[in-house]
């Protein structure tokens, strides 16, 4: 890195990457860039280009001298890279849109981190992060891979477990919020404030104390209960048990609305789902990221335009760049990413990933160990952890038994016909991103599956 | 026990104990027996008297002078106890009946031992089975505890967690039926056999070796799907998605259908809550106690009549007796019970409760080691095991916030609005067992909250 | 195993052959045998021979038909077999006497499965053992190989670890010898009381219980302290510090005198070892051998002679005819072997070999889980199976400084300049049989290290 | 804290107090105290005024207006204390000359920590913690204990485990003097180094990485066998076995020279002890300190003398004023203390006390997860932890034969009659501090038994 750091991004092309410009042009005092490659593939190249020249007037603009290349060949991207950063998406959001109408056309939860929506989200996009961890392994051995790419944690997990790969990093924007949210909720800054989350991706609690050590959780839940907690864009807003949330005395992330209020999420997820106006909530994304790029295409626009906060991954950005500069200048920076547990949660496994309250320096995340969980927590800790366990191996694989069991296990899925129904109409639609799945896939379709939910199946028919 | 053995079954009025007495019966030149006391509560006077006499009726047949004593004073029974069985049923039948109901009312299962019915089965029995635990300290401290009522795993867990009792054995009557059932499946003995459970009470899976140790669980699972393999009467068949259960190659218990077949045996649970000619199950069983108390008064018959294997509790009397004679005669039988773990299934903490493959010997059980398990059983385990915990807590505390945390945790019960209705109709329709909820019952009739199913809202209404 | 079971044993030159045949004459009915292979090596042709036709005599005089083959070609005897029993000892009890000699001459022990020998003895066995596994994956993949080669756990740990062999059973005589001589102690028979063992070979200890489940630990450790506890005959005997004993309420074995008490037990070996007409006791053990073949010889002799005793090993052979009857005839025998731990020692990892009271069938050993240790037992077994893993990784990779590091954390070597003097001199004795650390020995013997011990270096010199 | 902290030091007649005012006077900025108590005992009261007025004048001299407290009431001065630091030694130095001499008399290690001494330095101190621990739930429950009475760890273990007090942090200079030297071995500053902790007091190793991320620990090992790594001033150097250090990759404390090199570690202790100019280093360090206190008395001594560096705790009181900062002005230190596991070395239980890398803010220590160690370290590391437990057992019980399972345990101790000697010995020496043990010392006086050492029997006969 002597004549600065070369930062990669695969999938260059996302709606994300002029708020990652802004994040590396503000610390580039501590994070000297020489050179960022955005790489994308054929499908993306389009918006690859508009985003590209979008990135690149944002840096000519901040007086840096930092060359964007863009490029389809993720291996010359790769070549002596010092950080790649993940933000691709297999299939683009028309598998997501695939990913969230399936389920729901049966009534079922699609959410694309969590039920059946985000187990294909990992079983289309667990091959690809292993191809780039080999290719690291040529091109570029000592970077570090930086990924925010969902469902985080999965892919984490199977970069290190599969991958054999230990230099990676997962992250997630929703910690984020809580922690700039939260300090107000109690008249405090966030430099006042100690905050410990510990759990999974998309799963995790989080304590709080004050600057002189006193526990403050209870304060902020109490707030909770009329203000908003920090609340991801993204994520709708549906209120705890009381009695719940004072019993664990921790807060729980706004996905936690999934597993705690399964009624009131899924119903609002079928209203969107059932509305003709707004549909599942890729199709509300897609039309936000087709405005974005109408934006970005304006050759005057030479910063992050405002609107991109909409887009539900606020403060992602930001934690990327953040993450890079802390292994970069090695600063200590305390952070909650996805990595490897050690112990960090003893409820689970040393050899798991999890997402943690860490300290991020030149050597990585070094997770501060938590302690131990009430049965209630821990309960759903390890339920989660080996559902997850099960998409990685059933991702790798190709087991078809074995994605049943993840469907199963899975809370969000009621098990039974109508799952197993879902799981094989979503292998059909998702078959260009699935080669482990190749044989059930074609058993599938001589058995005649075919796709209930209209533009789930329009989109499969016309190779979307 | 120098001149016999004193025998006392509290819950002695219960339909099963001619069943039990037939074992005593079949066992008496390895357990002799002196004396037997049937111990029972005031609303149950009647069926004791009817069952008791029963039971003397068969000892007298039998040619062995054993007196079967009847008595409402549990002290008077336990003093100088050898054996303590338990098989009472806390609100008797009626109280089922509104565990199955309530929950169904809402679209939710109700099912005894899993799902809302099970976890308030557990509330009512546990302060009753501690208080019973504490007279044993008292009167009978050498005595063994022989439980059946369910939830077996649950209330053994409490007899050892917070009764601090250690000599107890859980007992269910389901791996027997697997037990007898699938040697023949595959034209073998029971003898020839080796069957190795792990797993919780109605939450076991059990893998089967011939006596070549050659395993031959894929062979017993092969045939499942044409043959019955072991079902308890009272478990509706609904066969498991064959793939999964490939993958697992272990065989799930019977009850393992409410989780990995959710929807269709919600289905067929609501199929009868809606025949008005059926009713919940207890209806049923209800219906079926009285004809065998109709019997059971017959002054001639002095047998266990056929009609009794209806009830869905064969085997469970045999499991009892056995039991009781392997830890009087010290001999080494291998069966499966409810245990404290010591490592067996070491996927779960050392000082929990399990149901495993155990040697019964003076010493009680010492259960078989039989390892880790993958991940897709191992998510279902912990989650299952933490779920009791919070159970077993909130019957010993009657924290709310705990009642309402091990709802949500119970994959049965779809987390939200309905399943808090759900839970508070519960409370409000046994607040006359459930002296630990007592301030939240009082609020919640402030509140008024009333009960939506009209049988379980009359019975209540009714003091039953 | 149509035609009757064929049975394989490697070092079948042993002295302790007769009495395995024994063992398998008394047992024909249920184990009925076809063919019996002894195994040898090169050097050990002659005591083959000897040994072999003794054997042959003694099978002709039980007027059972069966074949008593003698080879040095290990392939063509494994094709096939049913069991493989392993007793060989490379170097025989010339390495033996290195084992011991080299360490005693620094005032150290060498005992030859505790201390520094014992460590070497690894060192040469697991090679070895490895090298049968592979063969006996070729040649029986059914096999089930039966190991009593010292230090007999780790040689277990090392099969099932780097060998990735998991049908084998380790075993010992110590614990028979207890289980023969503790009932009488209090006046029972076996039969009538229950024994607990765990830990590791050589490093265990156990509980009793009598036929109403009562512990009477502390009425046998009463009588230690003034009877004999069935003491193996090769094991000198020294009280336990009477208060310590109390405070575990558990039954320690014969070799942990070397850990419980090490001045008194390395004081015995030094005066054996000062001792001109004694020697060290592998040393007596091949005068006794001596005497033992010339007996072997008497071509009228044809049973296991009254002298065998005295060797040591009473009941090895014993042990393993019982463990082969166990598996081949599905006998659910309650012994005490070294298996994989799965739970059972819950102090330990589930995937290392403990020794351990486990139910024997046709599936191999089931161990019965013990439950936890106190700190005081925990921690000197969390010692010794840590030691355990690191000479089983040194003895597969020949890394010295792994080899250093075994030899500080065993408790019976003091670390320093001394312990690695030792350490070196017995590479240099073993060079013929440790071509793992071929390297290492190169550059001592480069470095000029010699040993001091004049018998030692005199075998050595002789190529012995 | 409204105004001003209150600072406790219980010991505060001791010598390293001048270095403890020092530290605060340095911090007083971040640290705002506004008075300090120093309590001691009667024996001590000489020593406290003397060190009490240099203290005083010490703080008179930086212009900060600071009052400093003597008092032999300890509860006065708890009184609404903020932080309580202990650094008291029950018996005084001559306590510490019996616990060296007596097994120096017979052959054995007596050091303070490790070895016997370490046990009955533990068996005299965790009574008195337990008592102030009592105290300050009484008089001060939201205070900070920080104690760097030795042996540290087992003293913070039993204030956690049976003083039921969370809110402490236990001490050490060892890792200080690592992190202060060896950067420089590899030409770098502390700032540019990352360490990461992990083990027990006395007890631990650790690894360093550059700010680049690279392991850099094998270039310190290679300096460590040229240059000086930070030895504390009162540990004796000796060079651990190269390859040893090799394979474990990761450097050991100073104090594992008692483990690694015990040859050569007890035959320096022995030297000295049969020096008559040295004498035990108890002896030494008594000389020393009549110096510092000759020094403290001039009247116009108002800084830290240069002649306490000799004294051997350098650093100490550096470690203790920055931790009470760090927790005081919620600093986010990264530092090495003994706290409460909770998972960070996963090898040992979450709820025991280990030293590790943590980091320092208002919420006390949160150790950094350093995950799982190789079964080398592994198995010294479960061996000391359990010795520790048992060792704060038998503190807690005065149990005898718990006493001599730790010593049995301790690898400094060779088990046997002599061990017992020692055992017995030290009972009768430190009769006066040990009234849990009072039943075992009058039967052992009954017995005859008496000091051999001259120095320590004289010293017990006086009443010293």
């Amino acid at each position: 890195m002597n004549q600065g750091v070369k930062i990669v991004t695969i999938g260059g092309g996302s709606s994300y990457t002029p708020e990652l410009m802004e994040g590396f042009i503000k610390r580039y005092d501590e994070l000297p860039i020489r050179e960022i490659w955005l790489v994308d593939v054929e499908e993306g190249k389009e918006k690859l280009e508009i985003v590209g020249k979008m990135a690149q007037r944002m840096w000519d603009a901040s007086g840096y001298d930092v060359k964007v290349h863009l490029t389809l060949d993720r291996k010359e991207a790769l070549k002596d890279a010092d950080f790649v950063t993940t933000q691709f998406r297999v299939g683009l959001l028309n598998a997501r849109i695939k990913d969230e109408r399936i389920p729901l056309s049966y009534g079922m939860a699609g959410q694309e981190t969590n039920g059946a929506g985000g187990i294909f989200k990992a079983f289309r996009t667990i091959p690809v992060i292993l191809e780039i961890v080999e290719d690291m392994k040529q091109l570029c051995p000592n970077a570090w891979l930086v990924n925010f790419t969902n469902p985080s944690g999965m892919v984490t997990e199977a970069v290190i477990r599969y991958g054999k790969w230990d230099r990676v990093i997962g992250l997630c924007n929703v910690p984020i919020g809580s922690i700039l949210a939260e300090p107000k909720m109690i008249g405090k800054e966030s430099k006042d404030v100690i905050f410990k989350f510990a759990g999974l991706n998309h799963f995790h609690w989080h304590k709080v104390y004050d600057n002189s050590g006193n526990d403050v959780t209870s304060q902020i839940i109490d707030k909770m209960y009329t203000e908003d907690a920090g609340m991801p864009a993204n994520v709708f807003k549906v209120d705890f048990i009381r009695e719940q949330v004072d019993q664990m005395n921790m807060i729980p992330c706004a996905y936690h609305q999934y597993y705690y209020k399964e009624e009131e999420s899924l119903a609002h997820l079928l209203e969107e789902y059932n509305d003709p106006n707004k549909g599942s909530r890729a199709q509300q994304v897609k039309a936000t990221e087709d405005e974005l790029f109408e934006l970005y295409k304006d050759p005057n626009l030479d910063h992050k335009p405002e609107q991109l906060a909409k887009r539900g991954g606020a403060h992602y950005s930001d934690a990327a760049c953040e993450t890079i500069a802390s292994i970069y200048a090695n600063k200590n920076t305390n952070m909650v990413v996805s990595t490897l547990n050690r112990g960090a949660v003893c409820d689970l496994p040393w050899d798991c990933v999890v997402e943690v309250s860490s300290i991020i320096n030149a050597q990585g995340a070094q997770p501060l160990a938590f302690g131990p969980m009430h049965p209630a927590e821990k309960g759903w800790l390890q339920l989660m952890k080996n559902m997850e366990l099960c998409v990685c191996e059933a991702a790798v694989t190709g087991n078809y038994g074995l994605a049943v069991q993840a469907f199963i296990l899975n809370p969000l899925i009621r098990s039974g016909a109508t799952a197993q129904k879902i799981l094989n109409e979503l292998l059909i639609a998702h078959k260009k991103y699935l080669p482990q799945f190749k044989d059930t896939i074609e058993r599938l379709e001589k058995e005649g599956v075919t796709i209930k939910d209209d533009i789930a199946r329009e989109l499969t028919e016309k190779g979307l």
